[in-house]
């Protein structure tokens, strides 16, 4: 009897298990390689400076809906969630490198509109558009951002150095990006089943504007750099910040406890949680593309991060035997869960 | 009477028209970006040495057929085509990084298998897999590869500098590729055909294995440097002769004349082109995926140029108004015509 051979599918591995897999055995054997697979950018020695490289695939269907995602927020955004993981290394964006893979459907405006929006994030931010590949595909549109920034040497923040007793803190607030896409799949829901109702999304505009429009916290590494704080450890929450914290956890070996009453949410989202049932919480610890600033401090640096306006303190940095846990308002710990948006889950 | 709007379909522009159309409004302002869009990567300087940048995306069913391209290969020839633009700047490769979009027909051991080629590649060339991104797609594979390279500041060769009077040289020989792939589709045909057909491939092997698995000229680059030649122009042969000849004689503002028997095509190419009905020449002028080496020397290396055994001298560089020619044995005079692959040609 033959023996069959037994294969296994992606979606039993999730992101992350994949990644595992394939880059087991990868070491690096550059001289200038400092940093490979494993943080939000890889790190290049140059000899005076250290080159810092950040790469994000973006696929119409899976990361974005063009029936609600204007090509222009689309161009920005592609731009921005790049520069994030640049700056979440403690370096400065340089340059960034665009390739798109085009279906007919779209014409030379939809393109213009796209790279307008680009263009912009590259005006705003400072970089210079310096390359890519223009091809076709055979359905929808691909968008693949590479991102270079610079830093000295004892700059870069990586997400594997934080220590017992640091305070975990994050700026801004949390959440609001994902009900704003709650809020867009709803209305577009409502224009499916009835193409004659225009969806007004005024009331909307903060939750809808962190979806469409996230800009990258440039102003906190450059105020932390002010101020004289090197962050202990730092990552941008794209998955949640349950996930992002696992993510410094697991890399630093250690535990953490972040407290619920202490997470950032802003009161439009705890607002519209709870009218979509879902615990404002939830979306904070889950719902992602917040690209909010998750970093840890030494506690001697408590006393000037706490003062600063866009950051809160939720936590610290514990002993990897003691987990990583959510204490919340009635003093029960919790295991958090990285319950991110798997990015493999989808069937063809 | 509403006033129709008029919307351009971008196979009316082509490739290189639409990315024309993008960057006519890029300007780089960051002091450290050298060279930006337009040539086979860009480049930035580090203080000490150059940073060369080049990325190439790669979509299933426009680049690459899964029904006879082996996954390991397809993964080997995504590295191999990058780093074949580092080369062609005159630069090493040092790092790359790998973006994939997966459909979830794909199963952990065929994505093994494309990371087989992968570090396959990496590890013949000398690279580090430094980063990337994994996620899924609708509909199929995409891979985007950004490849990383360094040079010394004054070792970089762009497309623009050819000058009048400049001999023009490939590496290997032209137009193999291409009929390897012609092979492959006919024999995918056969096999639709009638599935109880195996294809046999083993007379093939020269002409398949130099479209399956191409390799990188770094030998070229090697002995380039080591007979102390700095090439006045480069480009990869990616598109084909004819194309990649115009993007040179365009960037420096020359014209040129090629001789058409000295064009180098392997025997069995023309064997096999003859076969198909196709001109050989035609193969070489505007096949593609050869990733062979165009090259322009002063002519006082002509001799030391000239003596090297995978580099042929096919022509000369000439002034703009001369025109780009193709002088063929009878002595007429052609005007050479970019007929590369369209790569914006495919409907949704």
């Amino acid at each position: 009897m033959e023996e069959k051979k037994q294969f296994t599918h992606l979606h039993e591995l999730g992101e992350f298990g994949l990644i595992q897999k394939i880059t087991k055995d990868i070491s690096l054997k550059q001289a200038s390689s400092v940093i490979g697979i494993g943080d939000d950018a890889a790190v290049i020695d140059n000899g005076d400076k250290l080159t810092v490289i950040s790469t994000d695939l973006l696929v119409e269907g899976v990361h974005f809906d063009l029936m609600y995602v204007p090509l222009k927020h689309l161009g920005y955004k592609a731009v921005v969630v790049n520069l994030s993981d640049i700056y979440a290394m403690n370096a400065a964006p340089r340059q960034i490198t665009v390739s798109l893979a085009l279906s007919s459907k779209f014409t030379l405006e939809a393109i213009e509109e796209l790279y307008a929006g680009i263009k912009q994030a590259c005006n705003y931010y400072g970089v210079d558009l310096i390359g890519g590949d223009t091809t076709s595909s055979l359905k929808g549109m691909t968008i693949s951002v590479t991102a270079i920034g610079q830093a000295h040497k004892n700059k870069i923040v990586e997400r594997s150095t934080a220590k017992k007793g640091d305070y975990i803190c994050v700026s801004g607030n949390l959440g609001a990006a994902y009900l704003g896409l709650q809020i867009l799949e709803r209305e577009k829901q409502v224009y499916l089943e009835n193409p004659n109702i225009i969806p007004s999304l005024d009331e909307y505009t903060y939750l809808v504007g962190r979806q469409l429009k996230p800009e990258a916290r440039r102003d906190i590494v450059a105020v932390l750099n002010d101020i004289g704080v090197k962050p202990t450890s730092m990552i941008d929450i794209s998955d949640g910040l349950s996930s992002e914290l696992l993510h410094i956890c697991h890399a630093s070996d250690t535990g953490c406890v972040i407290e619920e009453r202490d997470i950032p949410i802003h009161s439009e989202a705890v607002e519209q949680a709870l009218k979509f049932s879902l615990p404002p919480t939830t979306c904070a610890l889950s719902g992602g593309e917040d690209y909010e600033l998750l970093f840890t401090i030494s506690p001697n640096d408590f006393q000037k991060v706490d003062q600063l306006p866009n950051v809160t303190v939720i936590g610290e940095i514990t002993d990897k035997s003691e987990g990583c846990k959510l204490l919340t308002p009635d003093n029960k710990l919790y295991d958090l869960i990285a319950q991110g948006w798997n990015a493999l889950l989808n069937k063809e």
